[in-house]
Formats: structure tokens, C-alpha cells, sequence
């Protein structure tokens, strides 16, 4: 690693200050001495002490500035109180990390947020990195480093997680049984109270650290989504990012907010968010460490087909379910992989895919099948089933099936084994390659996890595109309205600004008489729909005064001489302006696209169904914008409607590229213009004629201040 | 128990022959013999072997008919070919019990079906009760019986569930890891290739067994559906009954034939079935288990208002998510609540719910804490969660928490302790009354279940409705069809047999002038549809013949007046037999329902949202006939197109009612002719009017055979 980074003193030191260190026992000070020592730190460390000459058999010392050598790292452990003038000593002595596990800062109230803004900014002048306040603290399994910083029950489990907790007692309580869960983590960061380092910093950090080969997440909120998009985009195209993000609900969210002093975000943002970067997303901490283990052991399959092999029946169909249900193929067997199969099983087994051996299936059978089953070209991943049966000992064939897949490291293999806990303890102690689960489910889940990260390192990294657009014009209509101290653009002038950006509308125009009502339909082009435009009329319908479907210039003068009579006849001509000539967009499909502003992860674009199913239905997605040209396609894609899109039934297949640059292009407009608030096109019609989108109606609102 | 039911001379036997009983070490003749001894049957065992005279310390006979006492079961576990003449012995012997373990029957392909044919054939003649062949056997952990004849790889372990598994070796593999799951069980049950005995037959058997207070069920498809839907319907107001149903996907269902013999039936359809039975249907083995577990300790509850009472916030926010994506409520602490946890609890701990006790709490606060939420009358349900923090231990919170259950028996209490497996693993060797789960959302979901069951005790049970119908005239259509040999009925049949069966159908009416019209128009009222009645003419749009939305009888003579003049000019008047005029139904709400025959289940109903969506939008739902009315009110309330039958967006609400009668009338339709393959009414539109439903379009067809 070239640069170094700041955390790179905190998580790599090559000496540590333990300020608070004590020798009274059950006291943190008392702990973490004891756990650094215990874990065998290897790096120098000095206990920091004003009434102790000794602490737990190393020299202490009154303040920083009495160690002679230099510090990287500062521990502390005091009193929140004394934090700043200590952080202003650890200056003096030139120590560039400090994790500050001590609480009472923004979690206690307004003295203690006031106490916090203090410490980052002095944090923040003396060029210095902190992890903290209010955490569990750090932890590196190194062996050069063997960094137990941490008051977690249990010593730590070495692996390739990094892990990143924004609960410490939820961390803590992870840790202490990551190893019943057959998992190990490289490096750990209670982030705390994130004064400095948040999560950002932990995926920036990690991205170059070796050791670190996936990144986990317990987060409930998102400190600088802008920036977390950054990092995380270009992270999770080298290693797995997985995040769990609590809160999701808002009675959650109010929970969350209640307990960490952050303010829970919206989770719709957050979930665009987490897609976009290509972050894993679950939902539960079960699968969040089932997945980890499945990436730490597996590779990234070629393909999404799945083969099983089984000695039950039963869960072989378990497993099918779940593959089929997660999107994923059923691989298919080749015939010579068949026939191959077909000359060492019983006649009772199965040799299609789910490959039932049969109870009876000895060692060998194991053997052989997953050997013929993983040289078929058409298999990605292979699920190893187990089920005891008399005679075959559980890790007799767990140790069979890891010898097979040392000698095919190249794809995912995952064993189910149904079996007593008793297995999975002693897994626990020993160097394993295979993920092993008690379940079908949980394993094709994992398989499912390492097919959507494949597809993602697959997926293009594009930025957003820039188009041309009619820049003064919108910012005309945004200054009038300015101007006017109106928050709410109107239609027609919502609609003008979508145009100026290059989004086609449903095109209209004023006529003073019929003449130009033709001209002007002429441009347009039939059928079209003519609108009485009068100042004094505004129930239009009621007069007569909407026509539809008009389809030639003869029938166009015939409607606009029979508006006139029928005006005149009812003494409505005052006021009479004309008519307003409307394109008229015959559609099946009505979408809805948009974009609302959230409060911390900013504009958040919308599409999906519309008309009366936007609420029913749910059929939208979101994305933050500004969006790439993959984001706008994964959005139309992921939609139910997309069917209707392509065609179902008949219809003419939208312009799905057009659609895209729709998004695209008010994507730019809110980016452009970060006072508006609200913008929907509802509808943006699919024509029927050419499936082009048209926004047939829109709405802009900005704020003024 | 005052009815003897078959099974219980298998499930109580007060004597076992085990033919095919063996010294021959690893033979299942020899494992079974020592696995009754084992666990210490407490009936006499009478091992049949023509080659030895003692078999496992036990006197042996060459046939049953050497013995001279009574025996109410016998196990049989020799070669197929000679299972035959031994159940003639057993009849002859007076044996009414038969457990046949050997396989080499249905499994094994045409010559096995026809010997399992002629088994069946032979137990039904004999009136014995048949569990197998091809299965893994029985247990029953009673004291006064423990019958284990099984092959499992460990001993039972007591508790309170009876398990059917369809699958031998899954049955096997899930008895083997029970105890590590916390779980125990009162019978088990494998059913193998069900010549007899199936599913069905245990829950008929287990309604009046009172130590069975669950019903588990493993199954790969459903022997008889229309007794299981009876039978399961009426238990499952007394004992939950949990389902696994695996081969949902194509694949899976094509991998379960391929292994049991079995028609995997359309999921659909066993899904509805398992609905409407009030059968709690599981997707994976681990939400079964863990479904299992909480109605092993817990009562049903009052209501659905979950509170949650913790020492970490993560995992607390984790659960409030998960309750209320499941749909249940948190519950409003009472300020007396609040104010009684304040006097206790420090400052930093939240009162409200969650309570965040912190992770200072020691044992007491769990006590006081949970005392006090459990005495809140607007609690039902109550989540403690702990996380390990120095010096409390997680096993005496768990006692505690024990302790409090057994003085509050009334309201489910679930444990979350985030804690090492040990912890699980002591506990499966105590008695226990509380169920503990590592994870939050384990613990929500599992409340879910009792919320669900708690909902279906709720629900009256009432029987399908007949109504009133015009029978004579449906089964005119329906002959008239078949003398033409028609399967497809055309729409005006169907149509006229849906209103035969008292649907409401768009009226219509033929008129061979302008008075017969009106007259008709009067009749059907306004706004009206004119449409040509001619025998020339078939694109009638082409020629103006279809007129929309005529509002009054002026308005129609005019109209047939502008038809008749237009024809004339046209010299078209060929063939003119008059007009059509129909009812013009106005509405933005088109629904879809109708039924389609499963070649197993029978006639499957469905309902949801019409139009273009049916295919895109898949927002319908499944039942099967015959419908009661809490069936229909079921289906409609469980789309999400219910919003808009309730009147969204200020629409007037449909009528639901009539919905439900349509549906139930519907299905009354399909009962009364079993030769209807598929019937549609798309759309069946809600009167903007009046919210009435009415079917606009319909097709039925029928098979000739």
C-alpha cells in the first residue's frame, strides 16, 4: 500500500498509549490492558496513569508526554470530560490515532454533542484520525499486528471480514459469536458516535488492505450518502461489500434515532443507494454472516447454473425450489456427465440434476459424483447434500468434499449437512474451504448472493451523461417564477422546463382562429384535440368546449365553426381567445416518472406504473440521483411494468432507450437545479403508435429559500 | 379417547412382532431390535425369524402364528416379495397394526406399483392400518408406550409435536438434529409411499391425542386434498398444524415425482388449500422448527401489539422492523408503564418501546423491566433480548425470564439471546418454558405465527352458501352445447349461464325498431350502447353502427334514425334485423375472476385485477371450491387491488359484498357442474355508478368426455 491512510496508525500501530489504564479490577481501563496483552499484541505498549507507577506489569507513565519513544496510537479510556485536554497532549507528542471508547458525547444530549463538536474539530486541526466517541473500539487479527483493542466477551477469530459495527454492544455481541458461525474477521471498527471515521472511511481504508477481503456493514444510518456512493461503487467491484442497514421501518427508524442520536434516513434512499453501489443488501444478520461465509470460501461462479447432489430426496427438492425461486438455472446435466453418473450409482438414484444418490450412497459415491458433476461444462456451482446415514460419518465427508474442492478452486462448491451441531463445533476449529450449512435454503441464498455480486462486476461502470438542453430557457422559467415567489411552477410552464431539457412532451400550441388551429395542427400533426382558451370559461366541458380525436383539417375548421356558434348562440363570446391545439397521445401505458428531494441522501428519482395503480400497485423503484445510464435501465427493468414495456400482448414495444434518456435527462434537471423539491411526470404515456414516451402532464415545485 | 382410530394400534401397541427381526449386525432387522430395547418399549416384542431361536436376548418364532399372545402390531422389514404372504399370517394371527419398512415397492417402478396395489388391496380387505412400505417407521415418546421403531440415527427426545414426513431419510435427518433445535416430539409418523396411511389419516388420528399439540408436516404432495381440507380445517381450530410443502417450482416438484413416485400437484392449488384449511404454511425447514418452537411454549395471544424489551438497541431496532413489516403492531407502553420504568431505569435507558434497558443492565432491571411491560394491558406479545455484557451471564438472564413466564402463563414471552451456542446447548438439556432464538427476526416471526393462528381461531367456520338459481335454464345452454359437441360455450351463453346462476351480467336486448328501443333501454337504463343488429354486416364500427353513451330516449330515436338514414344512403339496408342496445357499464376498476380445474385439486378459483395487468401484474389470488364466505371475503381482501374495490382516489367503493356473492355463486356453479374445465369473467367491472359488480365479458369451457 503506497498511500497511507489515517486509519492505517489506528488499525496498524506500532505502539499504543492506553490513557486510562488501571489496575482496579472490572474498570475498562483494567480490560482493555488485560485483552491487549492477553491477545498478544506486538507492538510497545504504555499504560498512561497519574497515580500508578505499574499497570498489569508494564511501566506507566503520567502522561504521553513522559514516554520518551514515539506513539502511534492513543487509547482512551477516561472520563468524557477530560478527553480534550488529553487529545491536546496526544498532540504535542505528535500521535496522529486516537479511538475514544468513552461516552457521554452526542448520545446524552446537547452538552454532550457540543463536547463531540469540540473534540472533532480539535481532531480536525491537529490533522488527526479518531475512531469514536461512545464505542467498542478496534481490533486487527494480523498476526503482525494482533490488535485486540476491543471489550468484546470473546478473543478474536481470524478471517478476511472487515467489519464495520455503528452499535458497539451489537458489535460486540457479533464478535463474541462469529466463531459458532464458523466465520473469522481481519479487522474490526466500532464506529461509535462517528465523529471522524463512519463507515466511508472503514470501505475507503479497506479497499487496499489485502487481508481485507470483504467489508461488512451494521449500519442504521448513512453519515454522507454522496460519499459512500463514491467509495463503495469502486470497492464493490474488487471485493463484496455487505451491509446490513436497521431502521428500515419508521418506527425502527425512531428507535434507531432515539438510541445513536443519528437521524434515520429514509430507507427507500437508502436501499437506492446501497443497489447503485453495488453494496449486497440483507436484511437479516442471519444471512448477513451466511452470505459472508459463502464469499469467504467461495470464488465468483461463471455462470448462475446450479447443480445439486444429494443422498435425500427431500432436501434436494428444497434446494431446486430455492434456486428456481431465486432467478437462478437448474443446471443441465450433459449426457456423457449422465451416463458417467449412471455407471457407479444404483439404478434407484437419480442421475438428473438434483443427483439423488440415494441413503445408501457410500463415501465414494460423494466422491465420484461431485468430481463428474463439477467437469460438466454446464455446471457453475455445485450444492453438496448430507444427510446421516448409517455407517457415514458427517466429517468424513465434509473432509471429502474440501479435499475435492481444493483440487477445483475455480467454482463455488457449499455443502448442506443436516446434521448435529457437534459438526458444525468442530468446523469451527479447524481450516475449512467449504461453506457448510444446516439448511438447503440457506446455502442456494449464498450461491443466489454470489450471482447477483458476478452480474455486478459484469455491469459496466459509466458516469452520468451530459445532454444538451435549452439551459436559458428553463432558467428563465425558474427566475419568473422566482420572480413571482411562486413554489409551484404551473403545467404548462412545468412542462416547458421539461422541454428545455430535451424531454419530449405532448406537444400544443394557442390558435387565434381556425387557420392557425390548422397551421398549428399541421406542425403537430392528427389527431388532435381542440380546447376552448377563453378568460372567462372555465368549466370547458360544460360548453362543449373540448374536442377529441379530431382527425383532419376539414373536420378541424367544422369543430372550430361549431364552437364559435354554438358560443355565440349561448351569448359566451366575451372572453374568447381561441383554442388551444393538443397533440393527442393514444396510450395503454401510463408510467409515472419523478423525483423528490430526500432531506439527507438528496434527489431521489421515481418510476414505475402509473395512473391509478402508482398507489395501489407500489410498481415504482428508486435511484439517487444523478443517475448512470445503468442506473436508468436497471430502473425501467425492475419494475413489473417492464412487460408492458416490451410489449406484452401485442402492444409496440416502448422506446426503452428513450424512456432511459428520459429519466437521464431529468436526472440532469434536478442536478442543475438543486432548488426543486418535487418534479413528476404523471403521465409519461407509452404511444401507442411508435411506443415513444410523451409527459402528457408535469409538475415542478422548488423551494425559494 | 372414546373412538378407536386405526392408528392407534400402531402408535399404542401393547405388543410388536418385528418380522424380519435379525442378529446380523448393521441389518435394519438387527438395528431395529435394539433400538425398541434401547429406548425401552413398554409392550412385549416378539422378534419372527425361521432361522434363530433368540434374537437380542429376546425368545424368537418362526411366524407370527407360533405366538401364542395377542399382538396388535407388526413391523415388517423383510424382502418385498415376501411382505404378501406375511400380512395373510398377520391376518390370520388377528394383527390389525402394520408397519412395512422394506422398500422395493411404487418407488421402484411398474412391477413395485402393482405389488404395493395388491398390499393395499390385502390391508383394506383385512381391515388392518397400513403405515409404508418404503418408510423409516413410527415413534411414540409417552411414557407409558416409547415405541421407538425407527431408524434414526439418535434417540427421540419428548415433546409435544407429532411429524408426518413424506420423506424417509428427511424425517430421519430432522429427528436426528430435534434436540440441537431445542425441539422435542410426541409421535412420529413416516409415511413413505402412503398406500395407506398418509398425512390425513395422522391428523385425524392426533385431533383427539392430547400430548400431540402441534401437527408438523413434511410433504412432496397431497394424497386426497379434499378430506385433508376437512379434516385440517376443524383441527386446526384446536392445534396449529405447520406444513412444509416442498416441489413449489417446476423443477422441484419434477425432482419430487422422480423420487417418490408421486404427482407433484400444482403449488397453486396446495397453497390455496393450505390457506383456507388454516394450515400455517412454512418455506423453509428452519422457519418450521422455529415456528415449532414458540407454539411449544407459548400461549395464543390476546392481540397483535408486540413490545420489546432489550440491552442493545441494534438488535431492538431489528425487531421493531421485522414487526412491523409482518403487519403487527408495537405497543404503546401506558404512561403508568413509562413512569413505572423511569423510577428504575437510568436516564440514558429508553422507556418506550423498545425499551433500551442499555447494556449496563444487570439481572434485576431484566426482572423489574419485564414485570412491568407483561402488566401493561396494551401488551400481548413480549420480546427480551440480551446481549452479553460484562459479568451478567446470559443463562441466569434466561432463568429469569423463565421464571417471570411461569407466574404470566397468559402471554407469549420470546427470548433473543445473542449469545454462543453453548448457551442453546444447555438449555436443550433443561426444561424449558420459554422459547430462545439468536436472532431478532427468528423471534418476530415466530410471534407472527401465533398472530396468525390466533386470527384463524377467530375466523367463524361456516359452510359454502346455495343460493337460489335458475338451474333449468343453465343446464338448456349446457346440454345444447354438448348436442353440438361444443366445449367452448359462446359469450352469450356464458353470459346467459352466469346470470342463470344469479351474476349480475351487463344487460342487453335485441330491438327491431326505434320503440322496441327505448322500450328495451327503459328497461336496462341509461346511458345506453346502440349497436347494428345486421346479418350482412360484421365490422359494424366501419358503417357508424355502434353508438356510445346515449343518455335519453330522445337521444336514441335519433340516433336510430341517423343509423337507418345512413344505411339507406349506403344502400346497406340488406339484412338490417334492427339494433342491440346494451347497458353501458362505466368504470376504472376491471377485475378478474374465474376458475380453472386442477387435475388434482379440483376446481381452483381466482380473483384479482383485470385488464392488461392480469399477466403483468399477477395480483390475484387462489382458492378452492367450494368458496365459503370468509374464502371469497379472503380472496378479495388479499389483493392489493382491494384499495381500489375500497374506493381509492375517491372513487365510489364496490360493493363487496356483492364481489364475495359473485365468487360464491361462481363456485356454486363449478360444483354443480364438475365437467366446467375453465370459466372467465374478464373483466368484471365496478360501476363507477354504484360499485356494482358487473360481468361484462364471459367464457366458459367445459370437456365432452
Amino acid at each position: 500500500m503506497s498511500y497511507m491512510h489515517g486509519l492505517d496508525k489506528i488499525m496498524r500501530p506500532r505502539s499504543i498509549a492506553v490513557i486510562g489504564a488501571s489496575t482496579k479490577e472490572h474498570t475498562i481501563g483494567s480490560d482493555i490492558m488485560k485483552r491487549l496483552l492477553e491477545y498478544g499484541y506486538t507492538g510497545n505498549i504504555y499504560p498512561i496513569n497519574p497515580k500508578d507507577s505499574e499497570i498489569h506489569g508494564l511501566k506507566a507513565y503520567p502522561s504521553v508526554l513522559d514516554v520518551a519513544d514515539d506513539i502511534d496510537m492513543a487509547l482512551i479510556v477516561i472520563n468524557a470530560k477530560y478527553v480534550l485536554s488529553v487529545i491536546d497532549q496526544c498532540h504535542r507528542k505528535g500521535i496522529k490515532g486516537v479511538v475514544v471508547i468513552s461516552a457521554g458525547f452526542k448520545e446524552t444530549g446537547s452538552a454532550g454533542a457540543e463536547l463531540e463538536k469540540q473534540l472533532a474539530a480539535k481532531i480536525h486541526e491537529y490533522g488527526m484520525t479518531l475512531v469514536g466517541p461512545n464505542c467498542l473500539g478496534v481490533v486487527n487479527t494480523d498476526p503482525a499486528v494482533r490488535l485486540d483493542a476491543c471489550f468484546a466477551e470473546s478473543l478474536p477469530v481470524r478471517g478476511d471480514i472487515g467489519f464495520v459495527s455503528q452499535s458497539g454492544a451489537l458489535g460486540g455481541g457479533i464478535l463474541n459469536i462469529l466463531k459458532d458461525l464458523n466465520l473469522g474477521f481481519a479487522q474490526f471498527i466500532s464506529i461509535g458516535n462517528q465523529a471522524d471515521v463512519n463507515a466511508d472511511s472503514a470501505i475507503e481504508y479497506w479497499e487496499n488492505v489485502d487481508d481485507v477481503r470483504q467489508i461488512l456493514l451494521y449500519m442504521e444510518s448513512i453519515a454522507d450518502p454522496k460519499k459512500f456512493r463514491k467509495l463503495a461503487t469502486s470497492t464493490t467491484k474488487k471485493k463484496t461489500i455487505l451491509a446490513l442497514k436497521a431502521g428500515r421501518s419508521a418506527a425502527g427508524a425512531s428507535a434507531a434515532s432515539s438510541h445513536t442520536g443519528s437521524l434515520a434516513g429514509a430507507d427507500k434512499a437508502a436501499d437506492a443507494l446501497l443497489k447503485q453501489s453495488g453494496v449486497i443488501r440483507e436484511f437479516t444478520l442471519q444471512n448477513l454472516f451466511n452470505t459472508a461465509k459463502v464469499f469467504s470460501h467461495c470464488p465468483i461462479p461463471k455462470g448462475d447454473r446450479v447443480a445439486i447432489v444429494t443422498n435425500s430426496g427431500g432436501p434436494g427438492i428444497m434446494a431446486t425450489d430455492t434456486v428456481v425461486e431465486c432467478g437462478m438455472q437448474m443446471a443441465e446435466l450433459s449426457e456423457a456427465t449422465k451416463e458417467k453418473l449412471r455407471s457407479f450409482l444404483p439404478a434407484a438414484a437419480s442421475v438428473k440434476n438434483p443427483v439423488d444418490m440415494i441413503a445408501s450412497a457410500p463415501l465414494d459415491h460423494y466422491q465420484q459424483t461431485l468430481e463428474t458433476v463439477l467437469s460438466d461444462d454446464g455446471v457453475d456451482m455445485v450444492i453438496v447434500i448430507y444427510l446421516p446415514f448409517l455407517g457415514l460419518k458427517d466429517i468424513d465427508v465434509a473432509k471429502a468434499v474440501m479435499d475435492i474442492k481444493a483440487q477445483h478452486p475455480n467454482k463455488p462448491i457449499v455443502g448442506v449437512f443436516m446434521t448435529k451441531n457437534e459438526f458444525f463445533a468442530k468446523l469451527s476449529d479447524m481450516e475449512v474451504n467449504v461453506p457448510f450449512f444446516m439448511f438447503a435454503e440457506e446455502a442456494v441464498m449464498g450461491l443466489n448472493r454470489l450471482n447477483q455480486q458476478r452480474k455486478w462486476i459484469e455491469r459496466p461502470i459509466t458516469s452520468p451523461m451530459r445532454f444538451d438542453v435549452d439551459a436559458e430557457k428553463a432558467a428563465k422559467i425558474f427566475s419568473n417564477a422566482a420572480a413571482e415567489n411562486r413554489e409551484q411552477l404551473t403545467t404548462g410552464e412545468s412542462l416547458q422546463v421539461l422541454s428545455a431539457y430535451g424531454i419530449r412532451v405532448c406537444k400544443d400550441g394557442e390558435a387565434k382562429n381556425a387557420d392557425e388551429a390548422v397551421a398549428l395542427a399541421e406542425e403537430i400533426g392528427y389527431p388532435v384535440v381542440m380546447k376552448l382558451n377563453s378568460k372567462k370559461i372555465s368549466h370547458k366541458t360544460d360548453v362543449g368546449g373540448v374536442r377529441v380525436g379530431i382527425k383532419d383539417a376539414e373536420q378541424l375548421r367544422a369543430e372550430y365553426a361549431d364552437l364559435v356558434a354554438k358560443l355565440e348562440a349561448k351569448g359566451l363570446m366575451e372572453g374568447f381567445e381561441g383554442v388551444i391545439v393538443q397533440e393527442m397521445v393514444k396510450s395503454d401505458r401510463e408510467m409515472v416518472c419523478g423525483c423528490a428531494k430526500d432531506p439527507q441522501y438528496g434527489p431521489m428519482m421515481m418510476f414505475g406504473l402509473g395512473g391509478v395503480f402508482v398507489e395501489v400497485m407500489k410498481d415504482v423503484t428508486f435511484r439517487l440521483a444523478p443517475l448512470t445510464p445503468e442506473d436508468a435501465n436497471d430502473m425501467i427493468t425492475s419494475v413489473k411494468a417492464y412487460k408492458l414495456l416490451q410489449g406484452a400482448r401485442g402492444a409496440i414495444p416502448a422506446q426503452i432507450d428513450k424512456v432511459e434518456e428520459t429519466l437521464m435527462r431529468l436526472s440532469q434537471l434536478v442536478e442543475d437545479y438543486p432548488s426543486i423539491e418535487e418534479l413528476d411526470i404523471n403521465p409519461l404515456m407509452i404511444s401507442d403508435k411508435n411506443g415513444e414516451p410523451i409527459a402528457v402532464d408535469g409538475r415542478i415545485k422548488v423551494s425559494l429559500t
